[in-house]
C-alpha cells in the first residue's frame, strides 16, 4: 500500500500515526477528513466546478444576450478563465468583490430543478469534460497517492469524509468512482433546497459556504465526531486541521504543498497562512515534488 | 426476527416490502429514516428532552430568582410539565406562542459550552433520569418492535437514520446504545455552533428546526439519498413519508398509531393530519395495541 509515496519522513509520519491510531483510538472514532480541491484532485488552472458552472453560464448568456454584458456571464461567454480563478484567489486574500458576482451567477445557474435533475447535469458534465492542460478527463485527475491513502486508512478501520468548499451536490455524483467515498460522506457548500409535492428543488439562497471556521462546524453537524486526521492544502483548511489537532486522541494534520510545475502545478497563492502555520504548529507537509512518486494514476 | 410484532397485515406489509427492496433496490440505496419521539421511543407525558431541559431551567431559576417570574422558568421551577407539553401540542395545531418562549429558554440553557461538555451533560442526565410513569429509565423506553425492525432492516442491507425534531446533540450520546444507530446517522434540530481555538461551542442561535418540510431537506443534505422507508407518528413526519413515497423505487411509509392506554399512551393530538393522510395515501399504520405483542423490552 502507499506505493505512489516515496519513502521518507512524510510517508513515515503517516504510517507511524496510523499505527498509533489503531492501538490507541477506538475504530468508530477513527475519522479522517479530506479537503477536495487541491487535496484529493487538481484545482488548477481553475476549480473543476468552475468549468461546470462556466459552461452553464455561457449557455445562459448565449440564450439571453442581455446577460452577456455583465459578470460572470461576460467572462463565461468569452472563455475568460482567468477572471474566475482570480475571484477565488482574491477571496483567500480578503477581497470578495469578484466572488460575490460569481456566487450570484452560480446560485441562479442551477435554480428550481430537482436534486435528481441537478445530479444528471453533473453526470453529463463529467461524462465528457476534460482537464484543459493535463490531457485527461476530470474523473482521472484525482491524486493517486491520496486515493491510496484513503484505502490505507480504510484498511486500518478509518472512515473517510470529504470536507470541501466545493459544492456538495456537485461532488456527490462522482466521489464514489473517484475516491470510494459515498454521497453520505461528502460535506460541502450548498444552496438551500425546498420541499414541495414529493420532491426537493434548488433555490437561489446559499445555505453553507463550507470553508474556514465553518468546516469544523459542519464536520460535527454531519458526523458528531472530532476527526483525528485532517488533510488540506489552503488557508480555508486551517481551522479543520486545528480542530483535529485539539482532540484528546493522537492526530495527524496533512498539508499538500503544490510545488511540482512539471507533473502538476507550482503555487502558494491562497495557502500562505497555512504553509506558515504548518511549520510553527507541527503539521505534516506533503510535497508533491518530493513525496509523491506518481501524481496521477 | 420481528418477534415483538403480532402476525397480521402490518407485519406482512413490512416483510413483503423488505423482500421487494432486496430484489429491486441496490444495497446502497436501501436507506430508512425514522422519527424518534413517538416512533422509536415514548414521547408522553412529555418529550424526554423536555425533562432534560426543564431540569436545566429549574437549576437556572434556582440560581437566579429573577428568572423564575417568567416562562419557561416559572413552569420549570414549579414542575409544571403540562405547560411544556401544551407548547408542543399547540405548535402542531398552528399556535407557536408558548413554543417560542420555550425555545428562547432552551437556546440559552446550553450556551457557550463545548460540544464535548454538552455531550457530558446529556450522558449525566440519562445515567439517572427515569420515565415519570412507566417505571423504567428513559434508556429503556425504546419500542422493542421498532428496535427489532432496525435490526431486521440492517440484516437486509438497509442503512438506518434517525430524523427527529428532537435535538441532534441530545440524541447522539444515547442512540448507539438504544437503537444501534451511531452519531453520524442522527439528524435532528440543532443550535448554531461556533469554532474558536480548536473547539466548537454552542450559541443561542437556532440552526435547524428539523420538522415537517425541513426533514426531507435535511435527509438529502446529510445523505444525498432519497429514503425508501420512512417511519413517523405525527404531522411533522408527513413530508418525510411523502418524500420516500415519491421516489423511483418501491417504498414503505410506516405511521405509528398511539392507541394503547394500558401499555403506553392513547392520543391523536398532533397526528390528526397524518392519520387522515395514511388512509387516503396508502401508508401502513402500525397500531401499538393491535400490532405489537411487546411494547418495551
Amino acid at each position: 500500500m502507499l506505493e505512489s509515496w516515496k519513502d521518507g519522513p512524510t510517508k513515515s509520519a503517516i504510517v507511524d500515526f496510523v499505527g498509533r491510531a489503531v492501538t490507541d483510538v477506538p475504530a468508530d472514532e477513527r475519522v479522517a477528513v479530506f479537503d477536495n480541491d487541491g487535496t484529493l484532485w487538481c484545482e488548477k488552472p481553475a476549480y473543476v466546478q468552475l468549468d461546470f458552472l462556466i459552461r452553464l453560464l455561457a449557455e445562459q448568456a448565449a440564450a439571453d444576450p442581455s446577460l452577456a454584458e455583465n459578470q460572470p456571464y461576460k467572462a463565461a461567454a468569452a472563455g475568460d478563465l482567468t477572471w474566475f480563478g482570480d475571484a477565488v484567489t482574491k477571496h483567500y486574500q480578503g477581497d470578495d468583490s469578484q466572488l460575490k458576482a460569481l456566487a450570484a451567477g452560480i446560485l441562479s445557474a442551477n435554480t428550481a430543478i430537482t436534486t435528481e435533475e441537478h445530479a444528471a447535469r453533473v453526470r453529463a458534465f463529467f461524462a465528457e469534460a476534460e482537464h484543459p492542460t493535463l490531457g485527461r478527463p476530470y474523473t482521472a485527475c484525482g491524486y493517486a497517492p491520496m486515493v491510496e491513502l484513503l484505502r490505507y486508512l480504510e484498511a486500518n478501520g478509518f472512515t473517510n469524509y470529504i470536507v470541501s468548499g466545493g459544492g456538495r451536490d456537485f461532488m456527490r455524483p462522482v466521489t464514489a468512482a473517484l475516491y470510494g467515498i459515498p454521497p453520505e460522506r461528502v460535506i460541502g457548500s450548498s444552496v438551500g433546497l425546498i420541499y414541495a409535492d414529493g420532491d426537493l428543488r434548488t433555490t437561489t439562497q446559499p445555505e453553507f459556504l463550507n470553508d474556514g471556521p465553518i468546516k469544523p462546524v459542519r464536520i460535527w453537524g454531519r458526523t458528531g465526531r472530532r476527526p483525528i486526521l485532517a488533510a488540506g492544502n489552503s488557508n480555508g483548511d486551517i481551522e479543520m486541521l486545528e480542530y483535529a489537532r485539539h482532540g484528546a486522541h493522537p492526530s495527524l494534520q496533512l498539508l499538500v504543498r503544490h510545488d511540482d510545475a512539471v507533473r502538476e502545478f507550482d503555487y502558494t497563492a491562497g495557502a500562505e497562512k497555512a504553509l506558515e502555520l504548518a511549520t510553527t504548529t507541527g503539521w505534516t507537509v506533503t510535497s508533491i515534488r518530493d513525496d509523491w512518486a506518481t501524481v496521477f494514476a
